[in-house]
């Protein structure tokens, strides 16, 4: 057996373990993950800074050195978070459907965890916790993998919260960290089958198709964001302006930020260049093509066909000026990451028809993409946006992270 | 492009035409394949003789030859199938969830279908239609490859469905039928990425266990049943002994039959004895350890490891004696397939921990693990019952084949 494989297994114990725990104990528990991290955050935040160091010396860029640094702050903030997570409802053991059958058995359909989660990721520490208390909450264990620039940070708050699991009556190994952050370990933890019930990369859209191409558990991919915004021609311009600007500029490196405008030629004269007034004061970048170019200059660089498939992540938007409705969303059905996709239009039938034709995790008339988030949408903590079809679309929050079972109460039923 | 990829982007396309099929359209063209299945029956029937004919010349058993035989009785069943389905609710836009936000966004979580299904099947011509028809009432176009023995019966009906989509408005290629019927083109199919959005494999475990190893497309597990019935020792012994007979006997070749029955020893020397006395009547093969041939003599023959993971598929049933609950939930979480599990008991206590502890689709007390099944559950026509966790668990109907959108109402809404 490997090293990975002991975890899983371990994983396996607690998970069943964990999937018969009272919601006042699992609460118990994340109350106690809470307050250990505070307790011990001179641990986390030692560890934390020799992660900084020697990512610093390694020539890390500030983007990411700022993601992967911890401080009092922050910390608070974590625990903050995992106090959030604690008061959620519950969603084990709800009852999501009743059955009578006329032979007399009464069928109900419960939701149970899904068991074991596994999450690989980068070099972001808040994701250890975020997402290894989603998991907890939702009765499932978990195995973690984050990127190795993390790893001091990852190891030093596993500890603390294998430590305060045990503390508070839950097996410890209800969390457990991957200690190998080579590539291999990343391909052994594609192939767990038999361990992992799911597996959720979190992080850049590299990585999530690298997972979603190579793994044999199932996957869930979510975050991978090329999202339009469709300004119509019976768009009330000034509205589609400050909506695309929100949209790409509110946070340009998440991804539910637009990536690209599509526009319908009737407008495109007028719109660019309000929206350009907006888009300038983050000297955003515009690729496009000679229509873009004739009416704004400059100020947009010739867009090759990559373009129309690339998640900026940063000040820089695709512009497209399209014929009309059709060739807008078939460029989407084209392009599309099917994350979040959004249409300008006072034209009722219009609106309802992008609602109705693109098919993306969430589809908007009238607002900013940005709004595809848990908290957004009033559902609470999520563990990413899934951005396929099967078992989750949209934010995955609680409810995301389960699975059901049929129990049947009969009295000596047997089939005819 | 393969020639698969070249089906996978036809189907794609049928499946955006389809989804904005309304009700009207999806049943319309399922009573016109009901109709041309009973007018153009003779074709399908020729089809089907010839390919009974080279399955006899190459020695298939006679039970595989009856899964593949078709006659008048048959077609006019499954016609009289397809009816059933188009009279079934259609899921497509019904709203799962509404969301009013304090800024004015309105959110609809509404049911859409899932793209664009595969399915991988052996040689049983009922299945091209059963899997067709359901795929199309909930919205999905469905890309078929069927058991060689089946291929020439399958081209015949495929053309058939085609013919009757195209006559009544829809893309022929909504349905569509994978002719090359190679190991390669499973292989193909399991990694058609981008193109199929479900690959479902219905068959005997072994080609199950391979699909779900190999497939790089998100893959629905169905049907591997190792199931087992508990015998505390508090059962009504004489209902125990009725639904074990039920279980394994009343149709041994399907996977919710039972393959073990566990056996707390305080009732071994009573309950064997009554339970011989239903099994003789079928010859049932037992396999046990020591304790149950002491108790049946030479009825039970020696159980190997293999045996507590087979899934029989007849009139053989492994026996295993327990010291009590905790050995039999522990066996059972060792061997189960996740299926279905049954424990006979008048203990509410006992009833109701075997209800939380085991998991697997279906957990029954007191009944016959046989009732799982989509229309005994009262839930309609299935393609199948998920032994996986992930996105549908137990009997799949046409919900489970549909996957959800968000969309968003808004009137000019940014994030701050």
């Amino acid at each position: 057996m490997t090293v990975m494989e002991t975890q899983g297994l371990a994983a396996k114990h607690a998970a069943r373990r964990l999937a018969a725990a009272s919601m006042e104990e699992k609460n118990r528990a994340l109350a106690a993950v809470a307050d250990a991290l505070l307790r011990r955050q001179d641990e986390w935040l030692a560890a934390n800074a020799a992660d900084l160091e020697a990512a610093r010396a390694a020539g890390m860029r500030p983007a990411l050195l700022d993601r992967l640094a911890l401080d009092e702050g922050r910390v608070a903030g974590i625990a903050e978070g995992v106090r959030q997570v604690a008061a959620l409802p519950d969603p084990i053991g709800q009852v999501v459907k009743t059955i009578r059958r006329p032979n007399g058995l009464k069928i109900e359909q419960r939701r149970v965890p899904l068991g074991v989660a596994g999450i690989i990721y980068e070099a972001r520490p808040n994701v250890t916790v975020d997402a290894a208390v989603l998991c907890l909450k939702a009765g499932n264990a978990v195995l973690l993998r984050g990127g190795k620039e993390a790893f001091r940070s990852n190891k030093a708050v596993v500890a603390i919260l294998r430590d305060a699991l045990e503390a508070s009556g839950l097996p410890r190994d209800c969390v457990a960290l991957v200690e190998d952050t080579s590539r291999q370990s990343a391909q052994e933890m594609m192939d767990l089958t038999g361990y992992l019930d799911v597996l959720i990369p979190r992080g850049g859209p590299g990585l999530i198709r690298s997972v979603a191409a190579n793994a044999h558990v199932p996957v869930i991919r979510t975050g991978e964001g090329v999202c339009h915004v469709y300004v119509h021609q019976d768009a009330d311009l000034d509205m589609a302006a400050r909506i695309l600007y929100n949209a790409k500029c509110s946070r340009p490196s998440v991804c539910n930020a637009a990536e690209c405008v599509l526009i319908d030629r009737a407008v495109a004269e007028d719109f660019l260049p309000m929206a350009w007034e907006y888009l300038k004061n983050k000297n955003v970048v515009l690729h496009g093509g000679p229509e873009a170019r004739d009416i704004l200059g400059d100020f947009v660089v010739p867009a090759t066909e990559e373009d129309w498939d690339t998640e900026y992540g940063d000040y820089q938007l695709a512009v497209k000026v399209v014929s009309g409705f059709d060739e807008a969303v078939d460029f989407i059905a084209a392009h599309s990451t099917g994350h979040s996709e959004a249409i300008v239009t006072k034209n009722y039938t219009v609106a309802q028809r992008f609602l109705d034709a693109v098919d993306a995790a969430a589809v908007y008339v009238n607002a900013s993409t940005r709004f595809t988030d848990g908290f957004e949408f009033g559902l609470g903590a999520e563990i990413g946006i899934s951005t396929q079809k099967m078992h989750a679309r949209g934010p995955m929050g609680l409810e995301e992270l389960t699975s059901t079972k049929y129990v049947i109460y009969g009295s000596g039923q047997v089939r005819e």
